[in-house]
This record gives structure tokens, C-alpha cells and sequence, in this order.
């Protein structure tokens, strides 16, 4: 069984400039760096990490991500999944996770499904007294983001790539039908009872919108615009703050120095697995369901992250 | 499988000062009423009800609560190891559930466990426009309560309520060790990957202590003690603000007309099912488990709801 | 002595779509209504109001704005200060007021000094038990909006203007240099140790931009979006949220029926009145005065409200 | 004319752990340092400091607490003022503030009224770009405190101390009668139209019983306590959250290191000078005045800080 969406793996063209964007003004704690690789996590994680910085200037992409799933057999029952799908899977070892399963979904997007999750140590001092991770605000600076939410991807067909993940019992929460009515416009999908662990929308090149975190309220949304504009980081501020119609997402969506798009949010809703997908008609997306409010679209949100094409046959680290 | 708690019934001694207690002041929702009965939401809940009120003055009480099941198979499953268990199940119709099963836990505590649920539509007008239930702040009074959380049960012993619970896979997430080390003297155990869908808590005699709501952040908590203080209600808060050092709660405990205890909260944290439970020593436990921050415990606090009696055999409606 | 901004009335063409919009969804609170005239308060002021809505749809428009003096003594200083710069000054009695000086100012701006406002009761029942204004969040709907703030003006000549109301110990908090340097383009004036009761700025015509509400914190006034928005009036969400560099104000502008534009904000900051003004280039203005962070301005924002050119000799009430 | 409370100076025993405190955890920001004397602004202050820690172990106290004024004519005005009421003034110089005019209240207050306050620059960079003091949010850590806003004195008669203060156009927002009327036990004054710069409470010695702090809004008083209990510091968290009924103050106190108090909180209310003050009885104040709501006063909240005694005639520096 998939638990959920356990981290993502940047190509970066300057470590050390997005340390400063991601660590020092956003406020995401370094746990720690190894050779080209910073790995941070959110304030409320228990993970060691849910974003892995990697140097590498001639290939800026999406490196990965990674599915954390229930247990060693559940690895065992998505391989044989995935090869009975004809999905080429891959078995590595990691020095973090143990046994990683590579697959290139069928739209080409790079996974990494997992068990084994390093974990902060929640017993300190000689008394082994008990300080959970988010205990911690003396240390805090930034906003600080609380904890990976969701990817959300663009794939050349919606249905192709549904048609995939619904074997590992995703759940469609909302979904847009497409003009003609033969595809979907997009389809949130999630393995958790919230809207998305993974959002598929519409774009020939299957490529990375965003990464979404979870912030403290709307205040924290907003703090963000404040953070990155004091901090010189004024135009790093793409789209928002304005709330979605699907998934009632209060949104701002920023950027790294080198163009990745980190939506910062407050949250969806809850809602469980077996309900109803909510279906939106393509008009009915266009009047309410891509804006409840907020300013146009800007023309930049259409521009995409590449995504690693080497991922298989790829050493991991 | 066992997504979650659905809903919990309380008996109350008069409907309408629990109504003007629930609707008028806190900002539950009505869906409906029927004969003695009130049902209420939460405002981001898509089910129709997540407390029902029903005036019974002769026997005021927690009349059941509801854990909602993934599947009516799910519920021919749990019917299934409920008898292995030697536990007895009473199946039902229910008008808005369809099928129930009606369990005594060890304890007493009366459970329904069902499927089916009433769900609130989102399509609305000529146009089948979607408008999610949460989008309805401009008729919204009160806090108001977001969605139910949790219920915090009293047990003779721990282990023995665990040990039935465990086979249903539910999962410790923190856990108190006892005095002397032969049960525990709580345990919060969760289907959902937060902290807990069920606390268990050691009392001599089985009983209810809380229902816990999530709110709005910690606004909301404040929210609600300056409502309840606005509208008289003063002394119905109990407890609180303050801060639990276990499941991070910030927390403010408030009481109905009849003394029924709602925990108001602004949620805890997320961690994967399988991860090791944290322990906390009774010492740990005293030192910064039952408090992080905030006044002493009044004595009050150890009052609790009396659970129904007459739950099996009982008519469910 | 001025103390400060008091109320300001708005010329509406339909009384009743105008309350919808200020009382059932924005949470004005209607003091009374009397023939064509609705009077409103925030949640937080004693007085009975701050907004009065007139309905008279052949003149839709800024009727007027009142300002607040300390004494009756003041009014008679005022009087003679208008006097000897030579504006007219017409005495005559408020029911609301007693006392009330009308003048134009240089730019046709209607005002009305007041010294005596009438005053909410602060003792309640048989006891006289003290209720604050503000401690009736139980009855409360909507965002609500805590107090006015301040009105913005488009003046012919910012020196101008500034130059009569200097005489009345306003104090420049923040200026634009204009273009040539021969006027201002904006000044924003205070007699409160905040940015500005009145702020002052550059058009052809004279009229009234916007009045401003303070609601609590950034919360409030992403509130107000998501309301309006739930209310069927999203179109009346003009331009915002954003962050002014000017004055710090993170803003909302909203539009009512009429097409009147409220600002929606989360205070300023406070700083005494004899500080040196802080003045920005125009260039500096452009880059990052009017917007630290946002969206673009939207064109329609150039579009203001007509003032009533019929103040001096009509009849008050 | 006195504008407001611009800063006050507390003798402390160990300069590096009130640093601690006051710097690193609830995040003062430090200005300079300079001998025994470290100077802190809260975050959207423009003068360079509000509160000056002085370390005098033998000392420990309110050193004293300054007023700024509106000119070096209205510190004329507030010399002679104090000299026809007989209270000795002693003109000194400040390196900060140049002229400053030392006086001991009726009551032995040590009061210190300046006009001169350093500012922040705004002026940043050879563009000469306009920062303002609160647009560095990226560098902020703690809560931060927004600005001071009050002290809390105890005399041991109201009446005397409000007799001298009357003369300086203090005006009383609210009042509690004392038991047998001869006094008042309580007055809460102001030269800014909120309740208070300085509240008079009965004690038979005069002392401080606390500074206050505003910070942002419901959300940042609990940080507030979170931080504290966070960095270790739960024991100097010693009352509240909970709001008063008088002056509607959301509330939470905290010690420092020496057990000085601070009062952290989210503002009041706003309402004109010339307003009837609110009057409690003794009865009333028990009853809903001291507290709105909330967990019961503690013992300690008796305790006060000690007044420098010798303040006049010493050296101010």
C-alpha cells in the first residue's frame, strides 16, 4: 500500500544560492549536506527530509520523487503490479531508504517507491525526554513551510497516466473533463483523505508544475509574500495569493532561483477515498473551478520544470 | 477497513438549549431535525452530520459514536473478527447508514460501525455548479467548528481496549506507560495518519471525557472562548488555552448544557501509520506530556460523560 | 483639535442591494434606519456609526465625510481658521451632531467638523454591567470590519490641498514627489499617530478613490475575499491581496453595488506626528511604493467616486 | 504635549541571560550595546530602542521609564507644569535624547520626558530606497513584538497619582471604584486614544507590576507562549492566555529572568480623549472586569518590581 508522498528531488544549478532562497528565507531546515546534496525538511515532518537540493547545472529537472509505501512485502506486491502493467521497475539500493523500486510512469515521470524512512530522533537528553520536531519554534526563521502536500505534473494524456495510478488504489477528489470529452483536462489524485498526493493536468510534455507545501494558515500563505519581498525576492513571487474553486486551495506559487515552482498553501479538505470523484465540465472550470478568486492566470504559470529523462539505469546517488 | 470516527451521538436533557448551545453560538450547522433529534456539521465536513443531539433527559449520555468503514465487504470483515473475538455484533438497518453493526467494545463502549453516509451535494443550480461545502462563509455564525477530530474514551484498562482495537489496525501513535509498568496509562490510537481517531485513557470506570473538533488555527481556539464569553457561556469554558506536550495539541475544553465535554483544537501532526509509538514515562508524562504550556488541570477535569448502557439490543432509531 | 476621521456617507441608487452587500455579507452592524438613510458601525467602534448609506440614485456619490473635534471650543477654531484662509464656512444643527461646520475645500471636497457623536451604551441590564462594543462576537457575521480608517481623495493639486489642511495641524506621514517636482503626486495626512486619516492624491477631477476599514490581521482581510466570493460577489473583488510599499498596508480593494471601492486592510504603523515625512521619487514609487508585492493594477483602479457638488447650501439632513 | 510612553529601562542581574531572553527567544531586536546598557526595539518601532536592559545587580528594578513629548517648547510647558505643582524637576542631559527633564511621580515613579528619540534610517542604499523598520521579516526570529504600549504601575493611591497626571492631559479610558469610593482601585490613562499608555493599580508600595508589548494578533500572543515553553523557558510563562474584561486585553504574562514582567498582547481598542470614562464597581470588575475569561489570577501576579529610588540626582547614564 502507498502511504503517500514522502519527498522530491531537485536538480539545482547553484547549491549554495538555493540553500539561501530555501533554507535562510523560506525558512526549511537543513538536516543535512553531502558532497552536491542538501537535504531539508519542514518544521512539522518527522522524515529527515522531504527535499533533496542536488547540484547538477547541465541537467536543472525534476530529479524524482519518491512514494513512501507500508511496508517491504507492499514493495514486493508493486513490483509485481508494475510488471504486470509491461512498466519496466528497476530495484536499487539506497543508503537512506534500503530497497528502492525506479519506475518511469508511463508518461516518463521518475518514482521511487520506498519503505525505510530516516527518522528524527524524538527522545532527548539523558532523560530521553520526548520533544516532538515541531517543538522547535525557538529555532525557526522563514515561515516556516509544515509539510510536503503534493506534485503536481503535467502529462500528455490525464487518462493514460490515471489509468496507471488507479492500480496502486488512488482515489480521484476532483477531476476537469476535457473539451472533447475523450480525456480528462486534469485529475487530482490521492492516496491520503485529502484532495491530492499527486495533481495530473493536461500538457503535451509531461514535465513538474510545482510542489506544493503546507503552511500555518492563510497568515502563513501571506507571510511568505512578505518573507521573499523583504528578503529581495519580490519577483520570485509568480501567482496568488487567491483561492482555487477545485480543492479550495488557498494558494501562492513562488520560485526558486532556478525556476521551480513551490506552491505554498494552507491546506485542502478532507474527504474519504471511496466518495464520488467531483467531476467540473470544462465551462464550469473556466468560470469557478481554476479561480474562486484572484487575479488572472499569469502567461508564466504555463512554463513547465523538465523532468529527469535519465532516471532509469541511473545510479540513484 | 476502518477510514475514521464518523459521528458521535449524545444524549442530551433539552434540545433546544443544546441547539442554541451548538448552532446559535458555537456555529455547528443544522442538516436536520427530526422527532428528538438534531443533526449537525461541522463547516468543512462533506457528511451530512458528525454530531447528533437526541434529548433524552433520562438519559443523558454518549449514546454511541460512529466509525465509518471503507466498503460493506469491510463491514462483513469486521462482523468476522469482532465473533473470532468473541465480541458480539448486533446488525441493523439504519435509515441513513443502511447497514450497521452494533458492538459493545470490552470496555462498554458503544460503537456503530457502517459504510454508507449521507453526503452533502455539491452540485448546485441549473448549471450543476460546484460549490464545495466549505464554501459557505457568508452564512456561517460562530466559530465554527471545521471537522471532527476525535473522542477521548476512559477505560478500566488500556491494554484490554488496545488489544481489541489492534485487530482492526489501528495504530498507537504516543502512549503513557503506567505506574507500575503492567498496562498503560493512555494510548491515542489512530486509522488516520494524525495523532488519534480514539484517546484511551485510564479511569476505573468506562466513559466518555471528550469529542474534539478542529477549528481554524489558533485563532479559532481563541475564537471560541471569546464567543462563548460574548454570549454567556463562561462558564461553560473549562479548560484551557494550552498547549499538551502530547499530540502537540493546542487545546481549549468547553462543556455543553449537560456537562458534555467538546475539546476545541487546531489540529496535531502527521506521521505514517507504521512508525514506531512514542512512549513517555508517567514522569516524562507529568513533567511536559500533559502539559507543554498553560494553567494546572482543574479538578474538574476528571469528570467524564456517562456512556449508554442499553446500547446492544437497543434500538438504533 | 481634529481628532480624527469620523464617518463618511454614501450616495447609493438602492438601499436594500446596498445593505446586502455592507450588512449581510461584510458584517457592518445597522445601528438604525430612518427614511432613505441606513446608519452602520464596525465591530470595534463606540460610535453609532462610521457609514451612512443614502439612497438618492440620481446622485451617487461621496455626499460627504465628517471629521471629529475635540471641543465645541475647537469648532469655533476651526470656524475662524476657515475663515481667515478665506474658505466658506456654513453652521448648522445635526440631529446626530448638534453642531456641525460644512465647508468645501479648495478642491470641492465636502466636509462636515463635528464635535458631539452620539455614543453606544456601555452598560447593560438591571446591573449596569459593562459590555464592550466589541463583545458581541456571537452576533457577529461576516468578516467583520473592526473600524474606519481613513478616506482617499483625488485632489487637482496635492500642495494645494496639503496647504489647507496643514492649517488644521495635519502631519505628512508619507509623500510621492510628482514628476516635475512642482507638485506632489500623493501625500498621506494624519492627525492620529498612524499613516494617514486622509490620503491625498493626484487626478484631474477631484473624488474619492476609496474608505478604509481595518479588519483583524491579514486573516480578515483574506476573509473578506473568500466571503465576498461565497456571496455571489466575486466580481466586487477589485484588486488585491496585496502589499503597499507606502504605508505598509497589506490591502483588498473591494467594490460595492454603486461601484464605491472600500479598502479592506490590516492597519499600518504607528509613528508620532512630528517625524520628518518620508518622502519617495516617483521612480522609487514606481518600483516598490505602490506595490512591495502583488498582482499589477488592475486599469479600472484609475476609476473613482463622484463627490457631491451640492454640499455648501444643502440641507444636511 | 506628551505623546506617549516611548521606552523604558530595567536594571537586570546578568545582561547575557536577559540578552537570552529577551533577544534570541521572544526576538527584541538589538540596536547597540554599549558598556552595561544593551538597547532593543520591537519590529515596527522607528525609534532605535524602547527598551534599555542595564545591568546593575545590586539594582534590580525599574530604573526608570520614558514620555516623549511633542517639542522643546512642550517640555518647557511640562517643567513648569511640574514646578507649580511643587514636584522638583531636574534638567539633564542625554546622549540620546539631549534634553531630558527627570521627575519623581507623587508616588515615587521615575519618569524621564524627552523629545529627542534616535530614528531608524528608512533611506537604504546609494538609490536612497525607502525600507521601513518593519520590512525585514527575513531576518526576524521569536515572535517578534510589534511596538511597547503600555506600563502597569502600582501606587498606593490612584487618586494622588491620577491628580498629578490630570495635568498633563491624561485622560481616564476606564476605572474601578474602590470598596469604600474614598479612592479608585484602578485607572487606566492615556495620551493616545487607546485605553492606556500607563494604568494605576492600588498597592500599598509603588512598583511595576509590568510592560506591555503588542504583538501580532491572537496568533502571535500563543507563539509567544510557545516559543517560551519551545526554548525552555516555561516557568517564566506565569499567566494566561485569557482576556480581560477591562480594556478588553487578550493577554499572556511572562517573566524574564530577573522576574520582571512583560505583558504580551494583541491591543485593545480605540475611542476619543474626551470620552466619559467606563466605570467599574468593585463588584463588576470581580465579577467580568478583571477577567472575561479565563484560568484564575495566580498568587504570584501580587509580586512587583522594585523602583529605582534613586533616580533623581543620579547620573542618567
Amino acid at each position: 500500500m502507498i502511504y503517500r508522498l514522502g519527498y522530491a528531488q531537485l536538480n539545482v544549478s547553484d547549491l549554495e544560492k538555493s540553500l539561501h532562497f530555501y533554507e535562510k528565507v523560506i525558512g526549511y531546515i537543513k538536516t543535512k549536506q553531502e558532497g552536491n546534496k542538501a537535504y531539508l525538511r519542514a518544521a512539522e515532518e518527522f522524515d529527515e527530509y522531504s527535499l533533496i537540493l542536488n547540484e547538477d547545472k547541465d541537467n536543472v529537472a525534476l530529479d524524482h520523487f519518491g512514494l513512501r509505501v507500508s511496508s517491504e512485502v507492499a514493495l514486493d506486491d508493486i513490483k509485481k503490479k508494475n510488471e504486470a502493467l509491461g512498466v519496466e521497475v528497476e530495484e536499487v539500493q539506497d543508503k537512506d531508504h534500503g530497497r528502492v523500486l525506479k519506475v518511469a510512469t508511463p508518461s516518463g515521470h521518475p518514482v521511487a517507491f520506498y519503505h525505510h524512512s530516516p527518522q528524527l530522533n524524538v527522545y532527548h537528553g539523558e532523560n530521553k525526554d520526548v520533544i516532538l520536531p515541531m517543538r522547535r519554534t525557538h529555532l525557526q526563521n522563514g515561515i516556516p513551510p509544515l509539510r510536503i502536500d503534493h506534485m503536481n505534473l503535467r502529462v500528455p494524456s490525464v487518462n493514460t497516466e490515471w489509468n496507471y495510478w488507479k492500480n496502486f488504489d488512488f482515489s480521484i477528489s476532483e477531476y476537469v473533463e476535457s473539451a472533447d470529452g475523450n480525456d480528462k483536462y486534469a485529475a487530482w489524485i490521492r492516496r491520503e483523505p485529502f484532495t491530492h498526493d499527486i495533481a495530473l493536468v493536461h500538457k503535451q510534455v509531461a514535465s513538474l508544475h510545482h510542489i506544493a507545501y503546507i503552511v500555518d494558515g492563510v497568515a502563513g500563505v501571506i507571510k511568505t509574500a512578505d518573507v521573499l519581498a523583504d528578503a529581495g525576492y519580490r519577483d520570485n513571487i509568480e501567482y496568488g495569493p487567491g483561492r482555487h474553486g477545485v480543492t479550495n486551495a488557498f494558494f501562492l506559487y513562488i520560485k526558486d532561483p532556478d525556476g521551480h515552482r513551490i506552491e505554498i498553501y494552507s491546506g485542502d479538505y478532507k474527504r474519504d477515498l471511496d466518495q464520488e470523484p467531483i467531476g467540473w465540465t470544462q465551462e464550469a472550470y473556466e468560470k469557478n473551478g481554476r479561480l474562486w478568486w484572484g487575479a488572472e492566470v499569469p502567461e508564466s504559470f504555463k512554463e513547465t520544470t523538465t523532468i529527469n529523462k535519465n532516471w532509469m539505469k541511473e545510479k540513484i546517488y
